[in-house]
């Protein structure tokens, strides 16, 4: 394998999974040429006159789609640990005798790790897309066959639209169907709230499938997945196990450290005038994010400020943002708790997005350029901003990307982590992976207070004399070191098991095998 | 220009517009090959970063779209009578001295006769599209350079997505839109209640420019037309004549002969056996069908039938049925009158759909092989059910053929027409203009009678002893022909000046210059 050094002096592979790949050539240098996917024409003659496309089974489905070696299967996330559907499908996969399928998911969770045995029998060549847990220790100790090829979730949409990524199959699990195909994710046992992360398979793939545990007559409303792209529909007792589709409800931190790192962030978008009237902003479902948006949501009532939109990943902590009138509006592309699935089946403010509209980089502008503040996490970040999100010093393959990168567009973007995880640096030398370039991350904020990218001379200005605990990255990361040491590099060779895409599609870094 | 005849033995020219044509091959005979339209890939990089795509006016969008000669611009037609933007975009195409450039609208009306000027001034070089009134005769008498090219709404969204269109620039009116490009009929001055008919422009188009009269603030909720696909967003003052866009109230007709049609057609959906539980029929804002969805609607009642969707065109009489519970669903391409704009507004029932998903035949399947009937109007069918829309028996071009063809492919397909119009036979010999094949419509129900055609001995069989006044369509032809004698055919000669497409994309049949 041919490695190229990029502009940021990382490694990368010239060829991946057998088509050439293009080497980070620094931030806005990449200009894609050519025209976007286009699926065969298709003629309402090859379809059921009287609009039913329910068959039997998915084993029916996967024939009658023409399902073949080496084809490209996807699947969406939306589900997250209750996600049961894509073991169900490689299982039948691995009972018709396939080989050398490639798994496309959005996203894949814990409850994914039995797809290792397809690996390993060769139903799977390799699967392109976030790896983590037993599949991501699976990758990074060399075992796939294929290279591990992780996007966000925004280039993912886009790789299917540019064409780079040839979807044959797309398998939606579909909390409610019609027999026309049309889908949502607002009712039925297993409703996840939305199913954007569909969007892109759906519009593009040859085939697609969609899985219900619900189904019901047309027309399936609201039509969130257009069955116009559909070409079969499974009803099934179970696709997936709705205790582990969406929590209860999301936990707040608790750590005192976490809990000062939310409000510290909270206090520098207000005290920098980020939080202005009309502002946006959109904040996750961990612990500090969800710590944060309660801060922030108290500092905007004190002071009397009303945001114009939120971005989700959506949580009950937005949508009471959202029904106390603070937020008109919450675009939301991920529900994480039961309050934000009730939530977008009755306010007409709470509405569904896709990674191919609010995050594609090959698109007219996105949402995320219209985006005042991200907040997000990090595993690593280095002197020079430059930031990790999928490897933790270890090296091995611990999360996936997902909107963490396209936020990297947003006006302000800021990193709240602690400066340190159990003793162990997270303020370093040198990030384990490069996931996104220094000069796009605009704060870090950590217990030991925040450091502003000396690039937004703007931000540092904006904040100055508001008492805010702003220091140089140099400054943190030095206290860092003087606590737990400098980390050690994990200790690797140099075969390539997996390469982060950056959001223009070029490489941005390697992987590298663990012995 | 060579003409060959098709399977009805229309003549039909074998290239229109310089293209190649394929002649009409039968009902459900041809196949469309190849792959759907693809844009170009674009990239954040081109748009601006703060995702603001205002352009201070239409003039400086179109020259930023690189607007020049010979470019195919397209228009949406939701404003109806009330439709100012072609106008004001072609005045300023002429201002800035362009040629030869093709106008895709969804349909034209008498608001856009003065249109002509510029294609008398060779600015526009033809017209692709429904044209009726002043275009209509323009067309008809031979002025016109390029070929009248007359497609169902369907057939229209379906030559974009297949590449037999490729439009360079589309122009959207919008009554509400935001900065990014998003937009909706449902708020501002000039709403019209839905945009599906601009959806495959937007799709598809290279260029795409969203003009508007309400500039509100990111995002334009509910976003029924995604900015995702937009270049250039312009604010004007007026982009249409709201008295003319939609109705105050749609006129449901006074004429006894036309109330009995449309008595007699909601006791043939009754009696035979059409109207049941759970199903589905569309009607339009024409004066019978109003008066038809007002008896059914009683006749629904009466006998405790709820239906499970409407399609529409929408107007209060479908709105009153969706708030009176009678139809939980009302799926809307056009909305009509003020009502039906008020509804969609607030009913979430009330959902808008497009030509692209509802009408399409190179799809999946759509959403009219799901319709148990359709009630449309025509201008002539002659004794082997065939049929015609878009000529009177004077041969001169005066009505678009809408969704017309597209509703041949519902499960019942009924034509509610007078059998004679002020003493002209509307039961004729042969059609004057061919646009739906007999086959396809299933019963005529005229103020002599009604007639099912022979192929559907099902709905014969159904109707059988339930008092319906049923005869044989040469009957009831006979009968006219006592009273009116036959109609003179139009004189024309061997020139064609327009030809109508099937919904497949074949040429069904051409429409000659008149002397």
């Amino acid at each position: 394998m041919a490695l190229v050094k990029n502009t940021l002096g990382r490694l990368a592979p010239t060829e991946v999974n057998g088509k050439p790949a293009v080497p980070f050539q620094g931030v806005g240098k990449f200009r894609p040429t050519g025209r976007k996917a286009c699926p065969p024409i298709p003629t309402c003659l090859d379809y059921p006159e009287d609009g039913n496309k329910v068959v039997p089974d998915l084993r029916s489905a996967l024939k009658k789609a023409g399902v073949r070696n080496g084809m490209t299967i996807s699947t969406h996330h939306h589900f997250r640990d209750g996600d049961t559907l894509p073991l169900q499908l490689f299982n039948l996969c691995a009972e018709m005798g396939l080989k050398d399928l490639v798994w496309y998911p959005s996203a894949a969770f814990p409850c994914h790790a039995p797809i290792a045995k397809h690996l390993d029998s060769g139903v799977i060549h390799h699967i392109e897309g976030s790896l983590n847990g037993p599949l991501g220790d699976y990758c990074t100790h060399g075992k796939m066959r294929g290279l591990g090829v992780l996007r966000s979730h925004g280039g993912r949409a886009q790789a299917i639209q540019d064409g780079e990524v040839h979807i044959d199959i797309s398998v939606i699990a579909a909390p409610t169907a019609d027999q026309f195909g049309n889908a949502n994710a607002v009712h039925g046992q297993s409703a996840c709230g939305v199913l954007g992360y569909a969007d892109a398979d759906l519009t593009y793939a040859d085939r697609t499938i969609v899985v219900t545990d619900n189904l019901v007559p047309f027309p399936a409303i609201p039509i969130q997945l257009s069955g116009t792209h559909v070409d079969m529909v499974v009803g099934q007792d179970s696709i997936g196990d709705p205790k582990k589709i969406v929590s209860g409800t999301t936990q707040i931190t608790r750590s005192p450290d976490r809990l000062y790192i939310a409000e510290l962030t909270a206090r520098f978008i207000r005290d920098s005038g980020i939080m202005h009237d009309g502002f946006s902003f959109q904040a996750g479902a961990g612990g500090i994010s969800l710590a944060f948006a309660l801060y922030l949501a108290d500092m905007m009532k004190q002071a009397g400020v009303k945001a114009s939109w939120l971005h989700g990943g959506s949580t009950r902590y937005l949508v009471k943002m959202l029904e106390d009138g603070i937020a008109p509006v919450l675009i939301d592309g991920q529900a994480f708790d039961l309050d934000a699935v009730r939530s977008i089946g009755v306010n007409r403010g709470h509405i569904d997005t896709s990674p191919l509209v609010s995050y594609n980089f090959h698109a007219k502008g996105n949402y995320i350029n219209l985006l005042d503040a991200a907040v997000l996490g990090a595993t690593e970040v280095d002197a020079n901003f430059n930031a990790n999100v999928v490897t933790h010093s270890d090296g091995r393959l611990r999360h996936g990307i997902g909107g963490w990168q396209n936020c990297m567009q947003a006006r302000c973007t800021i990193l709240a982590i602690p400066a340190m995880r159990d003793r162990m640096p997270v303020v370093v030398d040198e990030v384990t992976t490069l996931c996104a370039p220094g000069e796009l991350v605009d704060v870090i904020v950590t217990e030991l207070g925040l450091a502003i990218n000396p690039l937004r001379q703007d931000l540092l200005d904006a904040v100055k004399g508001k008492g805010l605990p702003v220091r140089s990255i140099q400054d943190i990361k030095a206290e860092v070191e003087r606590t737990c040491g400098k980390p050690s590099r994990p200790k690797h060779g140099d075969k390539v098991v997996a390469v982060v895409k950056w959001i223009d599609g070029t490489v941005l870094d390697s992987v590298y095998q663990l012995g």
